[in-house]
């Protein structure tokens, strides 16, 4: 192993766990030290055993970095701390109300001194959003003082309205996808600055697979009805074949759009957008992991404990060239 | 004058100095320390006396940031220097190829104790291209390993470009639109990563006032010839009155696009955009060197002396809100 290249450990081999496995060997100055899994037995047919680590022996497992491939509901609030008072992390923790209480929970687990003798750094919600989307909103803000923000999200696929559909009784699979309402976009690109309900922005695109006998109307009404989930949208739902379904899973499509609009002298219209098509929402989401795992080392050998997002070090930290080369070929 | 905001000196009154005069109100945090000109006398009517200062009283002038609001064919690779000899500065210096020997010009005179008897900071590159795009192009390409990455231009005014149609003989008065063509900006977004040439990116519209005996054909074909600026792009050339002409100079749009296309996983495109769109371009750029003043300021007090672009510090420096309000609000 090239001790110069920065050591990646993977928590987790849910979607971004194999996303961020995918996408390493394109940042050529990374790589495995290993994948840490409760399920060990079930990737040793897949990865190098030496490259399995189950939480009984992670004291062995060696890495510059962990990014920490979990769910944010119930993983990441207990997981992330454990780890970042043992490894410098990086994650994608996204509950965006919990975010202020994660990050102080994050710090205090950094700066314990860990069973390597160190105290850690750790980067949080290392995704798109939050993540690229949240830098984004911050910039705008900076950059146009007094301007207006909307953040759209689609055309993609929720997990959590996805297994809210499959919940439900008499459905066999259900997929969800949340679509920005394409008028709603428009308005905030003219400028105008529009006041958007729930329901203007997105449209909530169901696909289900129902069992032969159940009743499809009940079934729709129950969709529709559910608080927090649908009932402030308007929402479509279409039947299909249970293979249809499975084939819509199988991809995972995801984007969004950060728009900030605001005026600048004498009326003059200022716009900035910024978005993203994501054809896999888990390897997108790995691939930022990854380029924060880089920030984060670094910030570590420069002894920068504690807890970290996007929007607190520089952007060039996370770029695998040097200053010289950015001014040269990126400026 | 609060001595807890950021007192702003505004170095020079062109189009952008006055931007900067007109968008400094919208940021709370700052206050007009002064400004400085070559030309004290014409501004007398305009600002209070003893905001304007010369070149002859500058020791007197007391500023956390001086905005140095200068082109940069000829008087920032001077002016820049001098000033951050003296001052803390923020300048959008724009000639590409020689930003790499600027930094080091700026970091140099930055590290010379100035007649404050301190050191100073100095951010360059400050507006939006360079500036913000360079920030999206470093992020797109950090962010996606093997991507490939297009900027895009306009619609807007080009200053050089205006300036070399009007020196043509028997131009009266003319302007210059640089136009992305939609047909390029729609193949990289499909994630094409088509090779495109000069002429497949962008058009030229010019519009311009001739003598009455000027011969137009002559005039449209020196246009078109013009090697560097005309020659190797299509360019439309459209004659109308000097007043329609003198009504178009009133108004100095732009904007762009920086797109970031590249693969996830087993052929998953991935696509990031992010683009502006100014009302006035001058006004724009002065809002984000404002902002870049902020965080100038806020380097200074760290101690952090030297040259820096906006890919040296964090995102957040340069808002006006709390790390705790950016966690609650915009992450």
């Amino acid at each position: 192993m090239d001790n110069r290249k920065t050591r990646i450990a993977i928590v987790g081999l849910g979607n971004v766990g194999r996303g961020v496995l995918s996408e390493l060997p394109k940042n050529e100055d990374m790589v495995l030290a290993g994948v840490v899994t409760r399920r060990p037995k079930e990737f040793t047919s897949q990865l190098p055993i030496d490259k399995i680590y189950s939480y009984e022996n992670l004291e062995r497992l060696e890495a510059d970095v962990a990014i920490l491939c979990m769910g944010s509901a119930t993983d990441l609030p207990t997981q992330g701390p454990f780890f970042a008072s043992r490894f410098n992390t990086a994650d994608s923790f996204d509950t965006h109300s919990d975010i202020y209480s994660y990050d102080s929970a994050m710090k205090d687990a950094c700066m314990q001194i860990g069973y390597d003798g160190k105290r850690h750094t750790s980067i949080i919600c290392a995704g798109w959003d939050p993540g690229t989307f949240s830098l984004e909103r911050v910039l705008g803000n900076a950059l146009l003082p007094g301007s207006s923000q909307e953040t759209f999200w689609g055309k993609g696929v929720s997990q959590g309205h996805s297994q809210a559909v499959r919940s439900i009784e008499g459905v066999l699979d259900g997929i969800q996808y949340t679509v920005p309402k394409e008028e709603a976009l428009s308005l905030v690109r003219s400028g105008k600055t529009p006041r958007l309900t729930t329901r203007d922005k997105h449209l909530r695109e169901v696909y289900i697979a129902i069992e032969p006998e159940a009743d499809v109307e009940t079934i729709v009404q129950k969709i529709k009805g559910m608080p927090k989930y649908f009932r402030d949208y308007d929402t479509v739902v279409v039947i299909e074949s249970p293979e249809a379904i499975a084939e819509r899973r199988k991809s995972m499509p995801h984007g969004g759009f950060v728009l900030t609009s605001g005026k600048t002298g004498n009326g003059n219209s200022a716009l900035i957008e910024y978005n993203n098509r994501w054809g896999s929402n888990p390897e997108s989401t790995a691939s930022i992991l990854l380029s924060c795992a880089r920030a984060c080392n670094r910030l570590s050998k420069e002894n920068r404990h504690g807890s970290y997002t996007m929007l607190d070090f520089p952007a060039s930290y996370l770029s695998p060239l040097s200053r010289e080369q950015i001014l040269k070929s990126l400026m």
